[in-house]
């Protein structure tokens, strides 16, 4: 083989994606096809990164939303030298593979977000790029742009189809983050087929409409014409969407341009006929030395990265205060000190005893936490003055303040937790977003893939429950709770007072490797009186509050706004009666079995669970023995004082239901 | 008083909201205030209803998709006729009054949805639209347009910051819902203050973009321009969005034009001030008869009903078939013989016993009951082949045949099952809509709706484990199955074979109250034997499958496709083992007392669950003394035959599991 030509190198591509695709007999091969030329350029001629330290802090980050073209990505990791051979390749959707069927952040080295779900990506990549421009704005200096790189995403038409495209892309254009840049796949097919029938949006008109730079009609298979359209990105002061014609399968004699390419593998056949197509004479999962030859970027990278190692070392130099920051924050740290700086503050609020709604004591958590945190940033899906975001150092991230921390998200709940997301995975940030708990279900799978990729991601959900009142049914919460801890690897916490809601804010800025959810009340909650102990054990997710003379006769079991109720039902019940706070089950079901039986011992089969919420999730507490004060039906529009008592929190109710055992 | 003004018929408006929120100390009168101009155009000039029935099959459906402005609704309904009286209003906000926070179909005639989670209405609004277009275009005929009326819906800034607004849009452009009307209340103000920092989107360019005909800066408090733009919408053939600028909380000289008058009462003072600047002399909750008299549009929906009803009884002598369906749809009655019909395809299924999956035992259901149902109509969120939505008489909907029935909803789950949701409450039809299970997060609070709403509305959800495979942990749910259950008033159904989900089916077009949602699995499903009693006891949601000799000694719990392992354990655990199918725990915990004794005998404790989703749910069957195969965690990427060994779902498990209680 002779030079190859940078159709060649795309390719390789193609032909990667097809043979895995065969050989795991599931996939997709279509998107990696279509996009193998624009990839190819991209990768090549634009992408700031250095394969052999995927980590590198300043790399630009690409993210591919159409996630289901996950080939295409695994085959531009091999091919530019990142840890990933020709053997993972191979086992591409194979159990435990580093080549699952859709990217994993977790189990690919280069892989920045996970995908598949779709637009999502889309809204990480918005998250990366407001990330890179706040951390650009609080560090870079005159000729000491230290950070400074671009984010990246590739898209298709069911990107653009989801909601949450249109909440996302709004943002970009608001926020005029003009280092992203994003390519749509404008294959005109989607699973059903050509999308004539169900897309018929302008979309270059509507991201204009959202401020965007928006470059029409690139051919998808001209590098030349990419890389016009990829220079004139570069010089635009707004977020940019190069709209690329392309084939589906491209290659493919019988199935380019059809949706038959999209989701299946092409065929024995059909692939040997593509291959003849292309000119390609390699052998399954044969690429020639040439080629990889012609993939050398990751030599650029070494030399970018050295580069930029010397930069920073001029930065540091003049500014070393900033230069730690700045590691510390890539690194994920938090600040020496803030544990004990976090510590002497709860255990200020357990001696004051303030008593405040919990998302008013979130308020003064974040009050006190914030300033040491630079990394902190967060907001409200237009819920400030009800989710108490704001702190007194908030300043908008719209502008070009150093210190800019504060996200206006308006009322765009699910791009919100995405976007999140991406600042948790883009490193420098513990990022945090708000709503009411029962608008949590719009941004729902986003939580979920915060659980999934262990994204340090703060979600704050107040208006926890019929508490919220008056606005009625479509705002309070019934299901929420469970449903979330019901999240694999989500940590929920829901604080009876001040001092719990503190303690919550901890674990969660604490908690490195997955997101927390600090649900919170509307309405004031009593302060509860601890020991040391105590104070120590609320940590644990649940511990014993207010203990019975020997061992228990019964055991009530409470979180947050129910907490005080059941200290109440407790002093009518007599000394034999244990009263558990149970802020997190998830983080209390990690403890060990020691500590578990210490606070719920087994012998102990009275117990009544009492939580504003769906009843039945308490059953892995209670058992069948148990008895559970919970609402199993939607809730009602009324003053919060009448509505505790309608769907039965009263003392007098618990006190029946334990007696009743 | 004189012959009242437009301006003092609006004022109206504006003043039972302002003293409605006053006396119940919460509420939203910015809105209101802002948008009765536009209101009382609307409703007193174009808006085709008869206060007098509510339920007149062809009047125009009104939305209110910033369903926070409640008030207006209320003013609205209370003004022209409707049965909300002024006392009705004086309890704005209070347990089960006829006026709660948020406009609630199921608690106030004339109230056409269920509004306040923003974008959800408009939405439904779409849903309406559709089924108009459907009907009309099944039933009309020359000279005798039976169905004919229009949809009006007001929306806000959150609407429209919302992704399901685009979802919704895109699709209304595509099928150019030319009745459809929607007021965007562009008051440059939303919770957080002006919008300028988060909402900078061109919005006229953005619904051009969908196709959408779009009126410009409409002054939304002139009556002339107002009545311009509404005539320009009604001869237009796209939907049509007027843009209307306004003030919110118009009149009040301190709080006009600021976020403080959107969310909360105005104070006794300023609404006194309001009352001075708008020359509203009358006292609180004082509406003048000369202002009743001036919304007298009673009488003229009186005289067009009777005009309808007359056109009606024409077309009945003509086309008595059509007219007699027409009629029993819009009761949403069945079919005689529906049951019947569907009780023997059930019995045939099974004696004939197919081995299938069940989402293709799904589409089989389909086939076999929609020609029966014109009012069956449906699709899929792009994955028509997957979910196997489509059936032999599918007809896309955006298409004028007169049979059409088949919803092709592109990549955009939470419009869809909102749209289904409008679907059901315009009424003439059983909706259903389909994505996989996971991708239910993003519909999730429109399933919620669906509930809360009592909307007979179906959701189907295929790939509903890890047995989905390849494509990974983003695509395989674990925690849907309980999460969807937890909805209050949701059915969730997973068969275990082609029989159960035949019945499921069934039971979900059957149910006139609430929606179900149907949760069907990728892979073949063994056939299960079953007596005719068992065969009719699949309806009460769960049974014994395979009974015990004598009273049980241990009870395996399972559903779906893990039913089949639970046969398969019992076989090895002898024959005082009992397996309990149970394919809707809803359906189940609604039996009698002694039903769910008879399957679940109280005495026997040794009981053990199996589901491929989260564990703890099951606790509420098996207690604490119980054992429960479930997943806990996140599932993988790798052919399904991997993963259920990989996650403990085999034989010798469940047998240890059972030989270990």
């Amino acid at each position: 083989m002779t030079t190859p030509s940078r159709r060649d190198l795309a390719n390789a591509i193609r032909f990667l994606a097809a043979d895995a695709v065969q050989a795991a007999n599931s996939g997709h091969p279509g998107m990696p096809m279509g996009m193998a030329d624009i990839a190819e350029v991209l990768w090549n001629d634009y992408l700031q990164h250095n394969p052999a330290n995927p980590k590198w802090f300043n790399r630009d980050r690409f993210v591919l939303s159409n996630g289901h073209g996950s080939m295409l990505q695994y085959a531009l990791l091999h091919l530019s030298g990142y840890p990933l051979t020709i053997d993972d390749l191979k086992h591409f959707r194979q159990l435990e593979s580093k080549t699952p069927g859709h990217p994993e952040n977790f189990m690919t080295c280069g892989v920045e977000t996970t995908t598949g779900p779709l637009g999502q990506g889309f809204a990480n990549a918005v998250g990366f790029a407001l990330a890179e421009k706040l951390l650009a704005q609080r560090y870079n200096r005159p000729e000491l742009a230290i950070v400074d790189h671009r984010t990246w995403v590739f898209m298709g038409d069911g990107c653009l189809m989801e909601g949450i495209s249109h909440e996302a892309a709004s943002l970009a254009g608001t926020w005029g983050l003009h280092k992203l840049v994003a390519f749509w796949d404008d294959n005109h097919i989607s699973i059903d087929g050509n999308t004539d029938g169900w897309f018929t949006d302008d979309t270059p008109a509507r991201f204009e409409a959202y401020g965007w730079n928006v470059i029409r009609n690139v051919d998808g298979h001209d590098a030349v014409e990419i890389k016009t359209a990829i220079d004139t990105a570069l010089r635009s002061d707004r977020p940019t969407l190069i709209c690329c014609r392309t084939t589906i399968g491209f290659g493919s004699p019988n199935k380019a341009g059809k949706e038959s390419s999209h989701g299946a593998p092409l065929g024995k056949d059909e692939v040997a006929a593509t291959r003849a197509a292309l000119g390609w004479t390699h052998g399954e999962f044969e690429i020639p030395q040439a080629i990889y030859d012609g993939w050398k970027v990751g030599d650029v990278g070494r030399f970018r990265e050295a580069q930029w190692n010397e930069l920073f070392d001029a930065y540091a130099a003049r500014f070393p205060q900033q230069a730690d920051e700045l590691t510390r924050r890539s690194h994920g740290d938090l600040p020496e000190g803030f544990a004990a700086a976090a510590d002497a503050y709860i255990a200020r609020l357990q001696a004051d005893g303030p008593v405040v709604a919990s998302r008013k004591a979130s308020q003064m958590a974040i009050e006190a936490f914030a300033p040491l945190l630079p990394e902190l940033v967060g907001g409200s899906a237009d819920l400030a003055h009800s989710n108490l975001t704001l702190w007194k150092g908030s300043k908008s991230v719209a502008t070009d303040d150093a210190d800019a921390n504060y996200i206006y998200f308006g009322v765009r709940e699910f791009a919100m937790t995405a976007i999140s997301n991406g600042l948790a995975l883009h490193g420098g940030f513990i990022p945090y977003d708000a709503t009411f708990l029962v608008f949590s279900d719009y941004a729902r799978n986003a939580v979920r893939m915060s659980a999934l990729m262990g994204a340090r991601a703060i979600h704050v959900y107040t208006h926890d429950s019929i508490g919220l009142g008056e606005d009625g049914p479509t705002h309070q919460p019934i299901e929420h709770l469970a449903s979330l801890r019901y999240i694999p690897h989500n940590d929920l916490w829901r604080p009876c007072d001040a001092v719990e809601s503190a303690v919550a804010w901890k674990a969660a800025i604490e908690r490195r490797d997955g997101p927390s959810c600090l649900v919170f009340s509307r309405q004031n909650l009593p302060h509860q009186p601890r020991s040391d102990a105590q104070l120590a054990d609320i940590a644990r997710g649940g511990y014993v509050l207010k203990d019975s003379n020997g061992t228990p006769e019964l055991i009530l079991i409470a979180t947050g706004s129910e907490v005080g109720l059941a200290i109440d039902a407790a002093a009518q019940l007599g000394d034999r009666v244990r009263v558990v706070s149970m802020p997190s089950t998830d983080v209390f079901d990690r403890q060990d079995a020691a500590y578990r039986e210490a606070v719920l011992p087994k012998a102990v089969r009275k117990r009544v669970a009492i939580e504003a919420g769906v009843g039945d999730f308490w059953r892995k507490y209670v058992g069948l023995d148990g008895a559970v004060i919970g609402i199993d039906r939607f809730g009602a529009s009324a003053p919060a004082e009448k509505l505790f008592p309608h769907f039965g929190f009263t003392v007098d109710h618990v006190v029946q239901a334990a007696n009743a055992l």
